[in-house]
């Protein structure tokens, strides 16, 4: 299969123009003209409390519970921070956790999705992350779409993620930075991935990490927004947008949950990197379509 | 002489109230009623663009060509980044620079500095922060007069400091953040201050650091503010204001530099730690009053 976003292949660092679509569906009324013209724009929406203070109350509950779970800290699902034991992130929280899978499937999100990636969808990827207060550190510039092309074999930019705050964020606790437009780019990154390398990247990301003049060229194309609101609020993005977000010195924890639809259409292949697939609990090979809670 | 402030003496983290005034001196026309009562109760001031562009484009011309000089970085003047080779800061600018000699002696801001002292003020110390884009790392919460007290024998809260913005400061780019109304507790912090501390604190503190529990509650009592504005913007806070900040991972460099002014009735006695004081060029022992550029 031809390899239309090349990267960490030996080469040096590139910059290629978006070989698919931002939008891949018509119009079914989930969006106005103005939020679709928006997202194909930008790369992104912002929903500000999107969800009920008692919807975040029942995810917040369901996803602190995972953090103190003997069995998920044992578990390869649970991810540190760098430098402490804190817990960082745990993955497939759509399978431990009830209301994530609800979540997946809430009807108003999915018509969304759906619209957006011109139709079935399944779930791509879930997790939670922490970054408690002092000590949550950041992480480091990236479009997910590279590292799941490359590490996951993802083949082409049809997928998007939900970032939902489960607790108030403001710009001072380390929110989710985002740089409009960046997803119009495929950036080749350097060097060649090791194996395993998710191990430690999920921790800090050092390889496929784009370049200063890479960001630069994106950031002043579009700036650096960084939108933030109450708990509930949610982050709608597109695979390829680059983002990053600073640490956390405040006593408030940013905590968010994080989950990620791909297109039935787009379902993994063999790893662009050559290497072997990483695990089911990174990226899911379980390409079911989601059906909307009724 | 009585230590009405210790810390780092081996006990257990405490806080106790400030023993001295935050106002020193009664109005001498400086500033409003407005601007006095605000200073004491959140212990700062801001003051958006200052400084005119042209003032603004001079230091940085003259701070920027600091960080290049040869003699300057082979110097114990210049301080790296924790991880890189980055200059991180450059100490002592009240000497090698001439616009930073003239701020120190601004008129306008003399005669605040003056009425909020109360009387006849020297530099205590000076640097540039360059904060440099992509990896400029943060400052840890702290105090910095818990630092001028156990390292320097400052003994009593009667200083303040001048950050000013030589760049556009954002929410985004690692802004100075402080917790309004802290300068009313002293935090005595845990440790003991090692010889030549200094070396390894400028670039990363880890003794003389405030407990998560004395962050709290200073930050639920009064918050946490990041005063921003476009360079030529002055942040004037009182000695034992608790602040910090996060990296900076935008292409933004956000350089400030910064100047501490200390009452000539407060002049520095022997370290309260009971080690040789630090160097000059990081606590001056020059306590010649300044006067007021003609």
């Amino acid at each position: 299969m031809t390899d239309l976003y090349p990267s960490r292949n030996g080469a040096s660092a590139a910059l290629s123009e978006r070989r698919d679509p931002t939008l891949h569906g018509a119009s079914r009324g989930a969006l106005s003209i103005e939020e679709r013209a928006r997202y194909q724009r930008d790369g992104f929406l912002f929903f500000p409390e999107l969800l009920a203070k008692g919807e975040v109350a029942t995810l917040l509950k369901e996803l602190d519970a995972l953090a103190c779970d003997p069995a998920i800290l044992a578990s390869e699902l649970a991810v540190r921070e760098p430098k402490t034991d804190t817990v960082r992130s745990v993955f497939a929280v759509h399978r431990a956790s009830p209301a994530v899978a609800r979540l997946a499937r809430h009807p108003k999100l999915l018509k969304v999705v759906q619209e957006l990636l011109g139709g079935a969808v399944y779930v791509h990827q879930s997790r939670v992350n922490y970054k408690s207060g002092f000590d949550g550190e950041g992480f480091d510039w990236h479009s997910d779409f590279e590292t799941w092309h490359v590490e996951d074999g993802m083949p082409r930019m049809r997928a998007l993620s939900l970032s939902l705050s489960l607790t108030d964020n403001n710009p001072l606790n380390g929110p989710l930075m985002v740089i409009p437009g960046s997803h119009k780019h495929f950036l080749s990154t350097v060097g060649i991935t090791p194996p395993e390398h998710y191990k430690e990247s999920l921790r800090r990301q050092e390889i496929g990490v784009p370049t200063h003049d890479q960001l630069r060229f994106l950031v002043e194309r579009g700036g650096i927004q960084a939108p933030v609101g109450a708990a509930g609020s949610a982050l709608l993005f597109e695979c390829n947008v680059m983002h990053g977000s600073t640490g956390n010195i405040t006593p408030w924890p940013r905590t968010n949950v994080f989950l990620v639809w791909n297109s039935v259409d787009n379902a993994l292949q063999e790893p662009y990197a050559g290497l072997p697939p990483r695990p089911e609990h990174i990226a899911s090979r379980d390409f079911t379509p989601l059906r909307p809670l009724s």
